[in-house]
């Protein structure tokens, strides 16, 4: 059992959590919680940490919820390392109550794989025969926003998800926590210029979106999606930079009653999703 | 200028903010920060506290950013009162950066007041000729989903929203910030029983939509919502109770690939009540 927070894998797990630097520089990233442990593949998990008090309450042969039942039989023949409370919350800033971190092989995606839609499906072990689906988000700044935006996107079918310059981290806490799961199955891969990708999208015949709040723009549900589609949000302030708009295929804009400025960035982009993902049923 | 924390109304707005029984009692509401400050209706403005330091930032006659003289311009003839930093800060627990409170009142709602829609639409000053259209939350515990779900349902033309049982409070800081001011322009009401209040409004005609993730249920735009609609929302983690769904008219789910459990609770809202809002433009 680690006793001492001065012991070289706390202040590695503690750093992955706490600072991006960290967080950029490995290969592996911090998931916190037994939901997460649970889903994250088997082959993929470098290590776990469990707090003392979970352990005991593992040891119970009897009676354990469903969860943890789960999460016991997972850890069968995984490297785990049992951590003594204070020290565990220490390690994660006590924003587990749950007493798990899974510490999870990055997944590493270029552009060019991601556009490759049909050995990405292959690779995914995803069964879909629709034209592709993408996400481009700029300059998104809301954890929250960003894991909502991933969970969806898996539920809506969305293939990957780019992300431009000045994006929130995906492997910040609260990203990860939101995305309930889904940062293990939707691909995704940050690019050093939205623009530059949204041209090589382009040329490999994807139509590109621009979510607007203008209204000269075709409301959302005007164009056919069942096409390659691509859908560009911008920052929860500001929107979209107008050289991306310009560089986007088409505009489009959620029409609005009331006196609403805008809609929340991640509902903007649900809702755009699960249009394409209405259109493509039929 | 107020600079003591012991002042009879630091204290009061403290309880407000902080303090859900007192937010109960009060027949007004704290918010919070320049943006909220704009959008409330003057006539519902009871008080405004400003810290010294944005009272010094407004006597600045030149250069003032666009809402910060907005705001000078609305203060104009409002009682309003200087707090001093330190004892500012005590008073809002510092989650109010701009240095701004404006304690408004509450609107109050009868369930037969906003399900005669015609009146509530004329008082409120919307000019809607569309079949009402309501969202009904069940034990909805998460703050940003209320406030979400709330900024949504203005943007996509929803009459009015029905709290049942359990629901967070939508005077909750958190809530009332995630609204986006939606709070002062979307009428709601806290029912005591939510299975009452839907036996009432099928009298009414009202066909109500039970949001489950029963895949059996129909699709979600299998059903025409031109027609006089509610939707009813459920818990984040365990959706609606049994007896609840049974009470609709209809179940309803949103399809879904991938591994995902559900989606998030506003999401699911959000694209129910857009759904609704593009079968109605037609």
């Amino acid at each position: 059992m680690i006793t001492s927070p001065a012991n070289g894998k706390v202040k590695y797990v503690r750093e992955l959590i706490l600072k991006s630097r960290a967080r950029k520089k490995e290969g592996c990233f911090a998931a916190e919680g037994i939901k997460m442990f649970l889903e994250a593949p088997r082959e993929d998990i470098c290590d776990v940490f469990i707090r003392e008090k979970l352990d005991e309450k593992l040891r119970h042969e009897d009676n354990l919820p469903k969860n943890y039942a789960a999460c016991r039989a997972k850890l069968y023949g995984l490297h785990y390392e049992v951590v003594a409370d204070d020290v565990f919350e220490k390690m994660t800033d006590t924003v587990t109550p749950q007493g798990i971190v899974t510490l999870v092989r990055k997944p590493r995606y270029s552009l060019e794989e991601v556009l490759d839609v049909e050995s990405l499906r292959r690779e995914m072990g995803i069964e879909r025969s629709k034209e592709p689906l993408y996400m481009l988000l700029e300059n998104l700044q809301d954890p929250g926003n960003l894991g909502t935006i991933l969970r969806t996107a898996e539920a809506a079918g969305v293939d990957a998800i780019i992300l431009g310059e000045n994006c929130v981290d995906m492997y910040n806490a609260k990203v990860i926590r939101s995305t309930m799961g889904a940062i293990y199955r939707v691909p995704f891969v940050y690019v050093e210029s939205l623009r530059a990708a949204m041209d090589e999208m382009k040329e490999a015949g994807i139509i590109l979106y621009a979510a607007t709040l203008s209204r000269t723009a075709k409301e959302y549900d005007f164009y056919d999606y069942r096409k390659p589609t691509a859908f560009v949000i911008g920052n929860e302030g500001n929107g979209l930079m107008e050289d991306t708009v310009a560089k986007a295929s088409a505009d489009i804009f959620i029409p609005m009653e009331g006196h609403g400025e805008s809609l929340n960035a991640s509902m903007a982009a649900g809702i755009l999703m699960y249009e394409a993902a209405r259109q493509r049923k039929k």
